[in-house]
């Protein structure tokens, strides 16, 4: 990124969000029949390299049976409703009702009411187990010592440790802190761990042993967490900067490839696909699978930023549904704006770009817009 | 275009669209009276180099006939509704008083209900042949080899192959795909192709024979191209970057002069004046016209990607009309907004700047604002 | 400015609006009563650098005198109401009623319906000279041959030549064209030309002769002119760049100073104050003076470019009434927004940083804002 | 800052506000437990480094002594209304319930019927006093030679000198001006002064002996001080801009520390994060206190510039409340928008970022957005 001096001695690199860059076509062009969007991560392969992100609004433990139908690896919140509830059906139907005022405050109480229950957790991956499926489950920085373990022993293949901001050294004053590297090493599952925005802080993620990092700091709440704690890298700077990590780190280690995915900022199938290009291997979707009309979250979509105790940063969003949770994902799409047939849009541009796939995607020729 | 690291290894130019640049008249001035805006692309010979985009809303095999009338260049679809159907006129009206709501599925269903037809193909060509006109027709590149020496056979002028992105080296999954050096090279007609946006593809798009390429992803509905597959080159450096790509070729050819027509973005006779002043030909129009009370959509426009089957990338918009085509086109205007008596408007702003043709007019000086 | 590629040859220097400029303070500061705003153009003195521009919603025969006595020059266009109607006032009141759908053909009608009379030419000027006023008029390039010279000989002490771009050396197809150079030395009375916008431009105008030149390209309507011909030079860069001319042509002509005059785009107080911050000597100011209760288009405000009979670039703005004139113009303020006491913001704009003259102030360290 | 040439020979440096800058986490992260915030300027010690500004909607002699039980420093206003009113709270009421087009004119006169009583201000300090609070009471530089040795002989333990622009040279045209080096140097109280913007301003004001220098030109009035008068720096660059003038006063002075206390323009928990982040020592905060239920302004907000006799540069804003102030300024807080529990967000901030105090703070990684 281009060094900006901001004044005096303070010194800022210039970030550009997704909105700010786009795809230009300028070689040949292919069938989108010709493309391919496989994604393999581990031992785990997926038609589609686009995740569904931890939050109740979007994956609960039945919709991730969906997800799963539809070739991509919907990723559980053990710290959500589902962890803590034995049946959050009514819950995530009276936060889709509440009045506005009224939302963060009752989210604030119903996810503290109830500590995270062990026996809940088990059942929840036993249940997506029995369904045939890659299950996937997350859990915070702050619950990983607990969770993670009892995740992978429940039978879960991949544990996403997900925070707003979370680095491989931790400063705790009460008690020993979460040793990422020796956690990693010794847990079954793969880790994929995040969020994280810049070269430096990606690579030494890549270094604790972690199959993939996710880049960004948190879904649809990126904004307010901006405006509340003034934390912003613009989202296409952000993957590229850790594409570069991955690369360096690949030499580093002699091979080892960790997953760029790309957590956020991606509200259109066109962002998605602009993600690709900047360098990440695979998108973490939030609010696109919260406009399904099978979406748990019926119309409304937060992030665990909604609900923290003392400092929100994040809201519930009502937002309209535009179709099934198979036609925002493969169409036919009824509607222009980029809601829906996200992965037809994201085999479309690779097409009208000539490219085959995802990793060759990667070098496709962008500008930067106004 | 300047170079700019997004961030990492990811390098992208930085694009600038017509809203961002203006002329700026710096010497002599002229009488509108002295100064000519005639166009020559092959055999034909226009007052006006402005043409009518091939949408259904814009060109009619009657308003076609209106347009040459007015000194310019109408570009009929064969792949619209006046090739599917033997009366088009109901549907137009039909679709210019749908609800928001319904008019995407309603569309998507009309153009694909009937295939095209070679008969009508045929008779609409005749029809405008008859009324003297220089005949224009476009096709899709899918379906070009089928349509295209169709008309050409069956009395087109010329021929526009026009997609959101053509290449000239397409590859395809299923069959052969059009090689266009050698079609072009078959067919009687002068080949005017498009969009591309770089002059990486425009070169090779020179190099297949043609006599323009357009430059452009389609009329009305680049942004929500953008929307959907991330695509988007900014249309002043698009059509910058096409004119240097055409002075190239014309040194590589030995003296082949491919036309630069601008497709698309052109909302106000502003942004058409800058079209030329970047270095375009030529300017590919449509909402403007699609603003005339006599305009074939009825106060409704829309372009080829809004009816996609299943991953559309364009709405129809309801656009309030502003007078006859005739005062669209030579005014006079009773509307400050740039909507009316469009090329007394580039008249008058090559008069401000002393420039007596378009060629020469290229190289006025510009500025970039805000 | 800086320049730019917009893509492939074409070049564009950027150019800064008032908007995105503003002042500094970083020295010392000054009371406001120790600052002057004097300001002298050849034989004549006035307290405050500020003109009235020539629009019939600003300047009339009456409002004139009332400029005067607050120490300012208006200027009366000869081409506008006035000079074709023996009482204005009731056509005033209707354009000021008028629905907007009905005011741009209405005014188009009112304004050629007669052509500017020489004797009430005559009439005017000698009716402010019996008020003891320094009397300014203005006409249009196309007019000056047969009003300049009348003007000056009914009295008027200086003459404005203004239109939307003046150059030095304009080619006509119909008859010889104005030497500029020649009819300005011929002149009895000093003549303020212009719009321009350039260095190039502004040096030919000042080596006509002239004693100002105009910075710009009309009053409120600037902002259509780009709509309409994609005609626009932002203020600030526009300004320090006929700045520039200036001291280039003082250099060449062994010490003649051509005043630089700004022209439109300064909707507020502030808009004045950074406009002598980018080299103006003075500036010629319409919508502030429209929003005063005693000003002649009655809350209405529009220029010459509004009724241009086949090409309007500009509307009829409704606007808020704020205060008298004499409150305008030296306060007390009662609002806000740089709408009031504009020569007291001018004073303390000064005052702020230091500077004890507006030539000084030129000086004034600037920032570029987003 | 970057140079900017506008045009001609005038040149700018680019100014970035706070809006455009970000925080960049890229290191280990900390508990926000392990993070310190307090904040000691000459003998005094505080737990936030964060001023309440002196304006009648924030701090009143009651709720200084709020302020200072959570840990911060409120200035009063000596020139407000507690300095010119017996009982000031039914002019506050009646000033939060004007309507829109009244409050300007009566706030022009409630401020100008009375002058400033030396009577009540010392009441007003011996009051606070009583409390057991560091008391800090505001001047205008126009009022200091009276008012400041009066409230330090009242036992005010910090003056504060503030207005639009101060400068450590002023000019006057009657009498003798304020020597500030003199007058702070025989001052018993420790002063802060400003605002300032640039280095060299800011520099020659630290030269004064001044303990702390106040970065901006006033609240929430700092936009239409742009509008009136054209006055705008851009808060992030001002502060790093002063915050180098701290660091090279430091050096020329052989160790003495001038705190940099960026003042205005921090409407969201965020700013405040990011004005730290450039460079502050400590914050001036007005808005976000006025949304506090229990503020003087009773939902309304205003400064001194609102109430300027003959040239008002700020409005009154109405403004909804959101929370006590104990839970504005410590939490919890039940809204996602930066208004609630701004000491929480700077602690999760500076957690977030690995740092443990707000001086190392001043180091972390920014990057500038669009």
């Amino acid at each position: 990124m281009t060094e900006i001096q901001i004044g005096g001695a303070k010194r800022a690199r210039r970030g550009y969000s997704l909105d700010e860059v786009a795809i230009a076509p300028s070689r040949r062009t292919r069938d989108p029949e010709a493309v391919s969007t496989a994604w393999t991560i581990d031992a785990y392969r997926f038609d589609t390299p686009i995740l569904a992100a931890p939050m109740d609004s979007v994956v609960s433990p039945t919709s991730a049976v969906a997800f799963a139908g539809l070739g991509m690896l919907a990723v559980l919140n053990l710290e959500g409703l589902w962890g803590r509830y034995e049946d959050a059906e009514p819950l995530l139907a009276e936060i889709a009702g509440l009045d506005a005022e009224a939302v963060t405050p009752r989210m604030q109480e119903l996810y503290s009411a109830r500590p995270v229950d062990a026996d809940l957790v088990a059942t929840r991956i036993a249940d997506m187990k029995a369904a045939g499926i890659t299950v996937a489950v997350a859990t915070s920085p702050q619950g990983a010592a607990r969770l993670a373990p009892l995740a992978s022993q429940s039978g879960a293949d991949i544990v996403v440790i997900r925070g707003t901001t979370v680095s491989a050294e931790h400063v705790s004053s009460a008690g020993e802190p979460l040793n990422l590297k020796q956690f990693i090493h010794e847990l079954d599952a793969p880790v994929i761990v995040g969020g994280c925005a810049t070269h430096q802080a990606a690579l030494h993620l890549m270094r604790t042993g972690a199959a993939g990092v996710l880049v960004g700091f948190g879904g649809g709440a990126s904004h307010t967490t901006a405006d509340v704690m003034g934390v912003r890298v613009p989202m296409a700077s952000a993957i590229a900067d850790v594409a570069a990590a991955r690369r360096d780190y690949l030499d580093e280690s002699g091979g080892r490839y960790v997953h760029v995915i790309a957590d956020g900022s991606m509200g259109r199938s066109g962002d998605i696909v602009k993600a690709f290009a900047c360098g990440a291997d695979a998108a973490m979707v939030g609010s696109i699978f919260a406009r399904a009309t099978d979406a748990p979250g019926r119309g409304a979509h937060w992030g665990a930023e909604a609900w923290h105790p003392s400092l929100p940063r994040g809201d519930r969003h009502l937002m309209p549904t535009v179709g099934t949770l198979a036609e925002v994902v493969n169409g036919p799409s009824r509607s222009a704006d980029g809601t829906m047939n996200i992965v037809g849009a994201l085999r479309k541009a690779m097409a009208t770009t000539g490219y085959s796939d995802v990793k060759e995607f990667q070098r496709v020729e962008m500008v930067v817009t106004a």
